[in-house]
């Protein structure tokens, strides 16, 4: 049975990078430094190389910025996004670990509902080590945790369920609104504390959010990719939606799960609308041709690994999309120039990103 | 935007009827009577006909027996259970209302987590008379519930939902679990309030637990029917499964939503699992076809109305589970008397069944 399986959470200290995009917030580390001291952290710049950032004392870290991007992947650089929190998936392709946290400099600790903080880093564990249920929907969530199970009706074969790739966490405070909804709603705060995690079903897309987010980067790191988003580029805040919708209809395909809900960070500060607006204004647009895109996109067989399906996806990319808009013809190309970086830095001596599940290291 | 169109509930006091199959329990009526009184109630009674129901003073109630079944339904009676709250969907035939809320006399009246007794039935309500959301995910659960909304990355097209046709509501206390985990787990007990609604999505099955579920019989009343369970019937416990399993694929060819999540209940008592586990048995078994059946299953687009599509979908029955068991060939038969019962007891004179939704009464 599910529940009786549960063992203590184990922390994966060698095991797991936390990449942030830039921190500008003195107080962010400070306030998580319980919780990720024990971690190593991949700082990813985004804007102006020149000026500093300072970590506090007792952070193990490597900080990378747009000089180090470019002298690392050479003409290749140009695929990871400028002056834009896209460029943190930069950060997964020179990890070596299995698994990535990422959060976003204005995410603080969240309190549950009895007062406590909330450990998130240890929830997304959770999340990623137990499996997944695409395939049929439990109505108890997931059957994982504690003091849960499938329910009756729940067929038996299905209850061993798939790996999990993804952990995607929610937000108290600040709710993840775009620019209409932003200007709409100036004073909405989520305050409902949702005590659950479960698993987005086969088939279905969702947004996915890069604020709280954990995944397994042995299985899934390739399709992380975050876009060209930013500097010289016509849209923003589409970074980890993209990477989301690409990496679902990917791990639809190889029969790997996704998980939404726990664990909350308190999202302490609202970007401006406005702004927002003239980055959203094009991808609200797009994305009405975006979705059934994704949604009737269909892998062949062929494509066994993440590597060829993402090759596969950008080739449709460019054959679908590329009508719609000139961009989605860059955006093509930079996914392939994306997966020959993460290949020339992964493959070599026994790596992650050929080797099989739970071989490498 | 989502949230600013929420008005206080409407009571539905004309529009809804309480179907519920049998009550053994003289508390219970009594524990809901805040919350059921004002309602009309259909009481279907499950065994024995000369056997007395007592219910107290001050409910507005008809009761059928088998008697009733039998005279009113005559050899078309035969599609009914008996000795089986299977027998309820008989009480979703007769009622004449637009929605049913269907509840098993071993639930009370639940507290959410401020100590506060939960109207399930408003709840239910509010589910049913807002949207929902099949076609894409929204990580915060249901935009149109107060201080939620469409998360950024949310396709505006797809923001005005779709008709909600059913509301499973969850329990609280004994989870709805099968023979096999009640013996594992007997000490088992759901303690965790999760204070959220979802919309199933599309293409996917869930368990549907017939204990504390609304539904628009307007919409999919001829697809909520409970088959062929206990007198002499090969399998029990399987009611509300099937009658879920069907109405979840014709949802989603017609283009109708699902919701689950609150209202909590407070499930008192745990059934026998050695009884469970007799009836089940076959339908454990079974359910591992059945599942891939009503996962492939496809309606042509002919099947414009809920009564073809439940036809056709019977005929589906009988072709790829007969082989499965004879008992199938049974169910599909029934299948089509229920419908046929159906549609003599609603579709004369203006009742609902026939007519465009919103036209009736």
């Amino acid at each position: 049975m599910a529940g009786s399986s549960i063992k203590p959470t184990p922390l994966l200290k060698d095991e797991l990078d936390i990449v942030i995009p830039t921190i500008r917030n003195l107080d962010f580390l400070e306030m998580w430094r319980p919780f990720f001291e024990q971690y190593h952290l991949i700082i990813v710049q985004d804007g102006d190389p020149s000026k500093n950032i300072k970590v506090p004392d007792g952070f193990d870290y490597e900080l990378y910025n747009r000089n180090d991007i470019n002298r690392i992947l050479g003409p290749k650089a140009s695929c990871i996004s400028f002056k834009d929190s896209a460029c943190r998936c930069f950060g997964y392709m020179v990890s070596k670990k299995k698994y990535i946290y990422t959060i976003d400099d204005d995410c603080f600790v969240a309190k549950d509902p009895s007062g406590k903080e909330i450990n998130a880093l240890e929830q997304h564990i959770k999340n990623l080590l137990s499996p997944s249920t695409p395939l049929f929907f439990n109505t108890l969530y997931d059957p994982y945790r504690e003091g849960a199970d499938f329910v009756r009706g729940y067929p038996f074969s299905l209850r061993e369920g798939v790996p999990t790739a993804v952990s995607h966490g929610l937000w108290l405070n600040i709710p993840d609104y775009d620019a209409p909804t932003q200007l709409v709603k100036p004073l909405e705060r989520n305050t409902r504390y949702v005590d659950a995690v479960l698993t987005v079903p086969k088939g279905t897309l969702f947004p996915m959010c890069g604020m709280n987010l954990a995944f397994n980067r042995e299985l899934i790191g390739p399709a992380m990719y975050f876009g060209l988003m930013g500097d010289g580029q016509p849209v923003g805040r589409y970074d980890d939606m993209w990477a989301g919708w690409c990496m679902k209809v990917i791990c639809d395909h190889m029969g790997w799960g996704v998980k939404t809900g726990l664990p909350y960070i308190w999202h302490s500060k609202a970007s401006n609308p406005f702004v927002n607006l003239k980055k959203e204004y094009n991808g609200i647009f797009w994305q009405e041709e975006l979705i059934p895109f994704f949604q009737s996109a269909v892998l062949p067989k062929e494509c066994t690994t993440v590597l060829k399906c993402y090759i596969e996806l950008a080739k449709q990319v460019k054959e679908k999309l590329g009508k719609l808009d000139p961009y989605f013809i860059k955006l093509a190309d930079a996914m392939v120039t994306w997966i020959e970086a993460w290949d020339e830095l992964n493959s070599s001596e026994g790596k992650p990103a050929k080797l099989p599940n739970g071989t490498a290291k």
